[in-house]
């Protein structure tokens, strides 16, 4: 039997988890602060703040996992970067790794982030030799988890994982972020500002982020795998393909907002870890991929403004 | 008013500071989860277990001080080099950081310690060059601990500093530690075994490191800082002194317990902040302290054996 405890099964990534992980045959648990059942059959939803107090080690002992795919972390648009929340978020996490391996966990995988390394070493991002140097109090706690779990680990004799993401669109994504926040305008025939755009970045689907973590969490691979496409591209041909399929190149007004000063030039990874060691690949192209995103936003716009 | 919230005042270190932090005026108040009260007018004893579920942040709630001094940890000789028992310690400690900062806390200093950095570096270990690479957990979890305190005391405006502890040595220390299992050897005529006894380190008595820590929080010095005397000296060394002050030469036989595989030939820190920036400077030469330690131990065991 494996049954895989998976923490953010609502969020962003982790709704797009729970058939990826049915399909590899793992019977899920699935902690929510939420209401605790949407009919799905295939998951067992169990109520839990993973933030209240000895929630983690409650948690383990009453669902006994063997696998952990730890998904669940502070995420507010602007706020999550530097906000005090991350330090619970840190605490709970710690003390969900240290619960999972004292009952007998086998294999552990944690959504890491693109914000451990330093943006400022030559590009791609590669897992064994790119520092690991946060500019944001996010990164900072990601990186502390990474080092503190995979010390943890290895002493504890689990396989453990860590899957760093990179940029990501899709479904019931923040809507103030790059890819809503442009779909959004131009659906609306509002003008779409954007920084310069020249910055390099990797796009994935987020469907793909989150079978990449079931494959991930399936496989046999150890340590910091990068979660991407292995294509990079600019921002600005982004916002072109999705102008382009709204009629919104008129809309799309580039360098009308200034980019963060911490902004890199570029920042993608190197994938081979991901392609070669776990054996995986996009479903998504990354015109597809968009297309999706845009297809869905469309249809939500479509049902808050009605017929 | 400075009211400092000192953490592990029964301990080996936390019990020498209470003196030294009333000399500087502080109001002192002291969670314990053993008997909370000494009959100590100076100290305000709180009945908390630190690592139960939300006590950090109830602790700070009810004392709500304007000073913290972190000195608790897991430290079960033998033990804690690599138990699981430092990742409740890391959890409670980064939410304890996160209340003291969100209820208004001003000030705090934290223990850190000599394993954070990278043993095989060259020696001395300097605050500002000598990299950080814990060959423990232990040292993982204070590492994390000292990156996400840090960059979470900078964002959140408070004053942080960091004291990294390298050897002691005085009353309470653990029986089975170098200096009181030497000294307990030779006050009972037994044979006092010992490594080569080449190993390079830096020696303090507690009351001095407790002093230190003292002066630490009581100055406005950032970041970390070395704890130490600033001169180096060879295992073997101490255990000559010890041995020549209760005519055990003959019992010491230095070599005939192996140096463990990861024991660094040397071991010191760069005292130079610790020294000019908070203006401290030990109390104890290395000899006096040694004779204190030995006089300390002379009693327990007269204790125990009766006259």
């Amino acid at each position: 039997l494996n049954r895989v405890l998976i923490t953010g099964a609502r969020g962003f990534i982790g709704r797009h988890a729970l058939r990826p992980l049915a399909e590899r045959g793992y019977e899920i648990v699935a902690p929510t602060s939420g209401v605790a059942s949407n009919g799905d059959p295939a998951v067992r939803w169990v109520a839990c703040d993973l933030l209240a107090a000895g929630a983690a080690e409650r948690l383990i002992a009453e669902t006994q996992p063997t696998h952990l795919l730890h998904l669940a972390w502070y995420t507010e648009h602007g706020r999550f970067w530097n906000g005090r929340e991350n330090l619970p978020w840190l605490a709970a996490s710690v003390q969900l790794v240290d619960a999972f391996a004292a009952a007998g966990g086998r294999r552990a995988v944690i959504a890491g982030s693109c914000t451990e390394y330093d943006w400022s070493a030559p590009q791609p991002c590669c897992e064994s030799s790119t520092p690991l140097r946060p500019h944001t109090l996010y990164g900072t706690c990601k990186k502390a988890l990474f080092e503190v779990a995979s010390a943890h680990a290895a002493l504890a004799g689990i396989s453990l994982a860590w899957g760093r993401i990179f940029l990501l669109h899709g479904p019931h994504e923040g809507a103030a972020r790059f890819v809503p926040s442009l779909v959004r305008a131009m659906l609306a025939g509002r003008p779409a500002p954007m920084t310069h755009g020249l910055q390099r970045r990797d796009f994935l689907h987020v469907a793909d982020v989150a079978d990449a973590f079931a494959a991930l969490l399936d496989s046999a691979v150890t340590g910091p795998v990068n979660i991407g496409s292995g294509e990079p591209v600019r921002l600005l041909d982004v916002a072109t393909h999705i102008a382009h399929r709204l009629d919104g190149i008129p809309l799309l007004h580039a360098g009308a907002l200034p980019a963060r000063p911490d902004d890199p030039d570029a920042l993608y990874p190197d994938v081979a870890r991901l392609r070669d060691e776990v054996g995986w690949a996009p479903h998504f192209s990354l015109a597809d991929g968009l297309d999706d995103s845009i297809a869905w936003w469309r249809s939500q716009d479509a049902a808050v403004t009605g017929p």
